[in-house]
């Protein structure tokens, strides 16, 4: 038995309701993730997390898509499944085609090895970085 | 005392040698940065990678500069110093903006947060995602 | 095929008999959890597992609930599921409120993201904190 | 070079200095800690970090010193030396005995290592957690 | 809906088919495994991945059994569950024991553990390892 | 000012100054490295990690030398320096050759990687691996 369910929608009241209508409206869904379901066990952390997503990931220097794809990065890294499949999809309805998505796991898997290759032969940081 | 010791241009030989010409030639630099000249102690390993390295980096349907974002991005989640360190300049010799780097920053930090709700409220896959 | 199949309790014999016997007895339990009849496959592991598991999570300076908070908050951090679903659940029967768990998973949240602002950052260390 | 040279407190402005005056006040400290100089680069993540960091790590269900206790927890698994240096401090200050810290870094240690038994063992979910 | 389907035998084409080809010829088996099947939406990935892993794998100075063993270590670390179930059957079919297996997951729980330890006590590097 | 400080050998009391001893008599070391110093501010944590560590690496169907070079591979990827310049070290010490440390070093980039490669594509556990 799991130790929190995701809060539907016909049991959201007050401020989970609230939030639970600007979601649909700004992300032009019917539907709640379950991601948002489950943070509403503690409404603090739903409002604080979905005001903090909507400002880190507007469009600003770097394109949405982009942010996007760097989201996605960190989570295979990390390897959260949820966040790779879900993240993946909202990239791709931002407008990343497949061969970009290939092409940023390839550099995640690069950067993966080489982050450990730096780590196994304990490399000094050249002065020019300092 | 160290493993390893980085492998001076004065002491490269042999393939070891060409790579670093090549690494030269193509980045246009004049020095051997630290990470290719550790990586020199295992010429398979050094050659492997700058081939792996440029066929992943390059222009494709990502711009080198988001490529760059992306392994800045990886290696900022693996708390990897010296990957940090020299790819973030990369990424700047490259066009990057500072702004840009602040708002990859930003996704980062919160990539990883949302990365552990989904963990510990242990959020189930929405239908839609499968 | 797994390599390794839980050791059921009666195939458990000697040293992994006498284990199973002493974790229900302290843990008040009937059925072995999955955890354990895996770890049988070498029962080093087993003995000294669970040896040190007693000894780290008894009762000290810090209360039982607290160490189950952070032991769960350390497999959320590593994406652990089966540890996650267990060691909540534990920190619940150890008298852990569901607003305990709440607030932990928002505590663990936050700083895997300041962990990376840390890292994207490069924050030098203070003199105050050498 | 790096990137980012922390935002020194002379050179403060608007938004930036508001923040800088209101962490003196809170914290009850006379000179800004690296952590902010840094993220002052951007400043909707340090407004939003100071705002989010407050909020979690307030006063609630748990304990402030269990809340610091955690959260260096979160910072050993993930190897952020700063992260560790600067909380464990601000635990101690918070009321942690080196008793506390101690224990916490034992469970943290136990921790990691069962989540990778977990892992190496494949251990299946017991029914009662599902 | 998934963003990449595994390519299928009767779907391959060119240099996937012909990477499929040797893979079955080299590994001695009948069926592509998932793994070639999903890195196949990038044939670039698959070809480098195939030619990178036959030359990191080769035997060497270490035994391929050894360097199995290694890989499901990584694997166990990081959480990936297809690669430790993938790999402790490549090791076992290179000739690896489960007593071996064992070991080498007690090792890695261990490491795990310790390596948390030097983090959580902030260990300075002794003048010897320098 | 750091929250421990290591307990040198002429503070070291009890419990503690025998494990020092034996450490000393075991390793065939006269001094007694960070590590163990700084664990000597738990004795129980200090007494506990020696005894495993003993029994975890000591010759069983794996050789000393295997096992110090997963313990590396584990602290590559987890990117703990303290662990890996300690254990390169001792690797070396008994027996490890600079190409064995090398090809363990390739193996665990690649696992790194294609640890990443599996999350990406969200590859399928294939039937013949259940």
């Amino acid at each position: 038995m799991p130790i929190f369910k995701p809060i539907e929608e016909n049991d959201a009241k007050g401020k989970v309701k609230e939030i639970y209508d600007e979601i649909k409206k700004v992300r032009k869904i019917t539907e709640i993730p379950n991601f948002w379901k489950s943070l509403a066990n503690n409404p603090e952390t739903l409002e604080r997390t979905w005001t903090s997503l909507q400002q880190v990931m507007k469009k600003g220097a770097l394109d949405p898509v982009v942010k996007e794809l760097i989201y996605v990065a960190v989570s295979v890294t990390n390897g959260c499944e949820y966040c790779v499949k879900s993240h993946s999809l909202a990239a791709k309805k931002k407008g990343a085609t497949n061969d970009m998505i290939n092409e940023m796991i390839a550099v995640v898997g690069m950067a993966n090895e080489t982050n450990r290759l730096v780590e196994g032969y304990q490399v000094e940081i050249d002065e020019a970085y300092k």
